[in-house]
């Protein structure tokens, strides 16, 4: 009792992080641009809380079997688990089974913010991170899905990047599973293979087509020496698959025929196809050629509960790794139809598709390739000379906010000055204000071109300022005016 | 292990709720009109996650191990307690001990987000709700608790409430705690006493003043029977205090002058006096006038952390309440100056003040004054006459978002046509196009005027509308003309 408390220690907990000033309003800037494109698309916003019963958030999480595992949860005095959401689609998909009779039927919606996954951190993973999802959700038609594929093409164009330095990659669950039947992996008892499989593909990025043989095959030692077991199937098994991957022409209608050959006569594989063509036609139908999205049998996605279409938004443009290699960009976004999640609820199939952008991963292109637009101006800095008047300085930043100029007077302890100009530097102040006892007698004050300042400073030459001083003596009267025009405005 | 498990159930957890549409856009467009005035003022954006650590948000109480009621806690794998913030000044006070090296001093930063409450919901009152706060830690000046409250008159004004439906008042704890060293009431002993009285008037416009002075007294037995313990004040000593609660005058000068005779010789009184006199000077300057910042004894804010100004803003118009009485719609925000929030982790002093804006009320004020500006046109709905001919209505809805028309094309079952017009209704879209085999042939569209055709129905006379036909047939080719028009664009 007798105890003192030790202080709490001052620490974001682990693997969680802060974001501060342009960090926040870059990604703002990004996402209130897509949500633009979203809307004209015809979505409507959608926010759910944080939190959901994990009874609703149900197993669907990534690769893995157990309930909870993954999730930040605890129970509630009722004795409900409840849980932070860990994506933005099983809360749709209670949504929509909560309000079915009451939203429209295709429901069209957005939804963007944080989601929780309760993993080990690592250099870049955080616990919390923005994700910003489309779907559609009651539409079987595969116009919905050449919709969403159309809409990440503009939501990428609108942030930023330009067309030619992205791409968005078409698949169809459909057709790769025709193909495992045609390679005989058909059945329910094949399941765990297909899942084998699955994942096997969508590494082909990392591990190459022979690191996906041995995933393939009977499995794979990974350069640490771990051990990761295959699907066991024939060498010629295997060739049926790996032609799958590699099945992509170079113009759609050759990637058809050449799919068309491989599914044979697997009926669920024919569909897909299908479903791949009437994708193409829709999308040709609307300008998006394959300068902007192509079919890509490559590309499948991780996640299980996809259930037809499948697509990726890649940016194509390199940049050096941590090692200072160029490689490709990579993915950005990726989605696909689940027609599964609605029915967890209600019993009935409800069928759905949709794309989640990766809001980090976008943000840091847009600012690998300069893009990001978000304005960082600092405020204009009143300083303080006379700290008895402060209601003069005061008065002088209420000018400029008046007329919608970032301004603010120092409010430290205004006895060195010094301290008031560090302030204005840290700040990314453009000017400073100044206006001492001899300034107020004649009524006049003082502007301090700091960017200009900051430039003269390094080039150590004033030869090319000599136009542009970088400070001035006007009246009080012509504050407002002689900061816009230092401003440039 | 054989049992079927039963489906999840579709709820939103208790407490919790979801936002649709306009709620989610309304809320999104009044919070950017508040960020625009606190970037005008030099505040920076700051995000911080929605967990902390329970030791960082100060919620163990002495002696027990669980985590203090009031906040959604777990424990983490490391044994370490987490939770969800509960407002946004416990994590702002985390970080200006965390990066108190980095960040520049004084810190102006604004913060927006929800945070959660473990609190038993009722009508209106849920587990998550919004915040919008703006602080500045690190100055000791009046002249910060003067700027945050022009600022938020400001945002009062910016968001749509017009000069003269809201006041922000004014007070200063130091004043009350010097009327309450008059009335005797100095000393550690006394803590419990003085937050009584604090509480007590903090209560004043719901108890009244017979409320008040009977919980300065033995106490006070409410409506349902239940009986609060009061402070134990005799009557003289209640009386000092009531007089504190009227000290409002006509001019802020006069109310200081009342003050000063109130706080006679308490020099913490004193102290108080003197910063409301330089806070009314200072914000006299800038032109806030009484019309817009009052100084009013009357408010001292429940919160135990506030050590000097305090201030609120109240909205002055008047609403029906849910008994269709009038009453005016009062407090939407409130703040003040906290000097020992940071130096729970650091040890040492640093004086901080700021506002928390109460989004939700501040919201439903704007609905209630018709000022909420949210956009929330439906789009405009492409109907399926023939599913043969997807990629044509594509096309038009390709064609209508291009040009930034909000459009969209029936992508449900479109077999029954009523449906299509009932769903384009749910979705209070403005115009539906329309092409059957007929029009194909001839390479035309018909666009149905739907909001002059609810109109119509609801008039149920053509007269006025003869010159405005509800129904138009163009050449495909003017799609996008005609519907702009349509659109009144």
């Amino acid at each position: 009792m007798a105890d003192k408390p030790r202080r709490p220690r001052a620490e974001t907990p682990k693997g969680f992080r802060d974001y501060f000033g342009a960090e926040v309003t870059e990604r703002k800037a990004m996402l209130d641009r897509i949500a633009a494109v979203y809307h004209r698309y015809g979505f409507d916003p959608l926010e759910t809380s944080a939190v959901e019963t994990v009874e609703a958030l149900g197993k669907f999480l990534p690769d893995v079997d157990r309930p909870n595992e993954g999730v930040f949860a605890w129970q509630d005095e009722d004795a409900d688990w409840l849980a932070l959401r860990y994506d933005l689609t099983a809360p749709l998909a209670r949504v929509a089974a909560q309000y079915r009779n009451d939203l429209p039927s295709p429901y069209r919606r957005y939804a963007m913010g944080p989601v929780w996954r309760n993993e080990k951190p690592g250099p870049g993973r955080f616990r919390q991170f923005y994700q910003c999802d489309a779907d559609t959700v009651g539409s079987a038609s595969v116009a919905a899905d050449a919709e969403i594929c159309a809409m990440l093409a503009d939501a990428l164009e609108e942030v930023g990047i330009p067309r030619g330095d992205y791409v968005v990659k078409v698949n169809n669950r459909k057709v790769l599973n025709g193909v495992m039947e045609v390679a005989g992996l058909a059945g329910d008892d094949k399941d765990a293979e297909r899942g084998i499989v699955l994942r096997a593909i969508d590494k082909i990025d990392r591990l190459g087509p022979d690191g996906v043989r041995a995933l393939l095959g009977e499995g794979r030692k990974d350069d640490s020496g771990d051990f990761t077991k295959g699907a066991g199937l024939s060498a010629e098994q295997a060739e049926i698959v790996m032609g799958f991957t590699t099945a992509r022409r170079d113009t759609g209608a050759a990637t058809v025929a050449r799919l068309r050959e491989l599914v044979g006569a697997s009926v669920i594989g024919s569909e897909g196809v299908d479903e791949l063509e009437g994708i193409a036609a829709l999308l040709d139908a609307q300008g998006y050629g394959p300068d902007r999205i192509v079919l890509d049998p490559g590309v499948v996605r991780g996640l299980g509960y996809y259930t037809g279409p499948v697509y990726e938004a890649e940016l194509t443009f390199e940049i050096l790794d941590e090692k200072g290699r160029k490689r490709q960009f990579g993915s950005v976004a990726g989605g696909g139809r689940y027609d599964g999640l609605v029915k967890r609820f209600t019993g009935q199939d409800v069928p759905a598709t949709g794309v989640s952008i990766g809001v980090d991963r976008l943000l840091a292109a847009l600012r690998a390739k300069g893009r990001s637009t978000a304005e960082s101006a600092g405020p204009v800095v009143v300083t303080v000379m006379d700290r008895d008047r402060m209601a003069d300085y005061m008065g002088m930043v209420g000018e400029l906010r008046q007329a919608g100029i970032r301004a603010e007077a120092y409010l430290g302890n205004p006895k060195n000055f010094g301290n008031q100009l560090k302030y204005a530097d840290k700040r990314q102040s453009p000017v400073a204000v100044i206006q001492g006892g001899n300034e107020a007698e004649k009524g006049t004050v003082i502007l301090k071109d700091l960017i200009l300042g900051a430039k003269i400073a390094e080039s150590a030459t004033l030869e090319e300022w000599k136009d542009r001083p970088a400070q001035v003596e006007v009246p009080r009267t012509e504050l407002v005016a002689a900061v816009r025009k230092m401003l440039g405005q």
